[in-house]
């Protein structure tokens, strides 16, 4: 008996089976819903030609399942608290791509939206809301920190309009690179988050740090793959953004300054040009050495654009 | 400033950023070595496919995030005895494929080699060698099995010739479809499983039970997917064969019952055209009611065939 598999006589340019990765889709049964059958062969076909065309050996697969085993068990280990296949897929690349799908939308008139970047693992849906002019330093000041004022307007693109009220959340790591959840011993919860809500002018401003880049952690699958790509694992100082309003879709993003050394090497991928922004010397206030102006730019909800 | 990304001028069949995939892979550094560089390319090359093909939503990849995390956290708190991220794997054929890849050969003569197929989980490096003619049954006939007697030839596929002292190692599930690491209360340690050393004519004989189809767990992430794909969790009935002798490859494998109800549906797409067998009515043996003869082909060491 022949064994199993042909050289491949319907041109496929591997030496393998080609009936077996259709063989694994068709195996779906009826009940399986169209969306689930669609991204489910799509994931199988992507990973067997995947393994094909390297010709994955056995050795690489099993280090593979003992990858995979690893990143879930730290989860586990750390009470569901490091994150680390968020984190991989953000290594990867993943998140901001599954971003970018979501949130694609080209203008029609000559204002874009501002782009929107990846949510991170940081983000609190219990930032408390601050007075206009206010500071999100609640614990003071930290060694090395550089307070910035921060303002902007919040616009309708389609009529470049302000939008009163609308929602400006805003959260970021200390200047040692830490947020609130990782740095109890020198942060109380809440420290550098804040939301606060526009005037009647769509104008906010506050007072933040001048953000400060930092080092994903270096132990774990995550540092092991990022060890055996031969990269670093910094990103650059960002400010976290989160802009709404009933009326429009809502713009989470980050904030890159445009001195940072890591913007084209971003360890997550996150940095997109608009996004890279200026702080500039500030005179005559006496709470602040630095400012940043940052317009945001919203679409009402139910615009598409141009796809 | 426009928006980050393009409408795709270089000819891609979607609307996203172009440039994006390239940049991701292009940030391995200069010590990667090339085969990481290739698989590592590649495997983010098609994940980055996958994910533009289907347009994954955030709450899509937030899933398989989750999803991960699980596969990995049952292996923890299992104690490392429940490989999850391995039965994923093989629900996905992924473990199938890597063992064609890793196997394949396509014979210059007229004897292919005996086709490979997954080692599985239950393989263990401590099976007992047996006298010829003994039993795997070391627990005695359990309820509602049929005792087989097993035999065959091993034979070199250069010459046709027998292999003299080629080691036979067979394992075996019990009647009730749980091998003896996950039946401790009915199964002492290495019950059917055994080593048999052919004889100078290359035969080996021995008694053993008709195999029985059992089901995958029916919880955790691999009965998750399977339920998602609206399958079953069955495996045919199947008898684990691995076959080595120091001067030839070594064949792992397994055969199955041409009766069995799930051949075609193997949940884990091990079964191949040459591992489907015939069990024979035995007269004349008071030991056993079935008899299977498999006659076993290997390729010597260093033999490549056809490619």
């Amino acid at each position: 008996m022949a064994s199993n598999g042909t050289n491949g006589t319907n041109g496929a340019s591997h030496r393998f089976d080609p009936n077996f990765t259709q063989a694994v889709i068709d195996n779906m049964g009826p009940k399986t819903t169209p969306r689930n059958r669609q991204v489910l062969g799509a994931l199988i076909r992507h990973l067997h030609d995947f393994t094909r065309e390297v010709e994955l050996t056995i050795d690489e697969w099993m280090a593979a399942v003992h990858f995979v085993n690893a990143v879930g068990r730290i989860y586990s280990e750390s009470k569901q608290t490091r994150n680390e296949a968020h984190r991989i897929c953000d290594i990867l690349g993943l998140e901001s791509l599954v971003d970018e799908i979501a949130h694609k939308v080209i203008a029609e008139g000559e204002i874009d939206p501002t782009s929107s970047s990846i949510l991170g693992p940081f983000w609190s849906p219990n930032a408390p809301f601050r007075e206009l002019g206010g500071s999100i330093m609640q614990d003071g000041v930290p060694p090395n920190g550089q307070v910035t004022k921060m303002h902007g307007v919040i616009r309708d693109i389609t009529t470049g309009k302000p939008i009163p009220n609308a929602v400006f959340d805003i959260w970021q790591a200390s200047a040692n690179g830490k947020y609130d959840f990782q740095d109890p011993e020198n942060q109380t919860p809440n420290n550098l988050r804040g939301k606060f809500r526009a005037d009647e002018n769509g104008r906010y401003w506050f007072y933040c740090l001048h953000p400060t880049a930092y080092s994903l952690p270096k132990d774990g699958p995550s540092w092991d793959l990022l060890t055996l790509m031969d990269r670093h694992p910094m990103r650059p100082a960002h400010i976290h953004i989160m802009v709404t309003h009933p009326e429009f879709q809502g713009c989470t993003t980050q904030l890159y300054p445009n001195t940072d050394p890591w913007l084209t090497t971003d360890t997550v991928f996150a940095v997109k040009p608009d996004l890279v922004v200026d702080f500039k010397p500030l005179k005559g206030d006496d709470k602040a050495t630095l400012e940043l102006e940052y317009n945001v730019n919203l679409a009402p909800k139910g615009y598409k654009g141009k796809l």
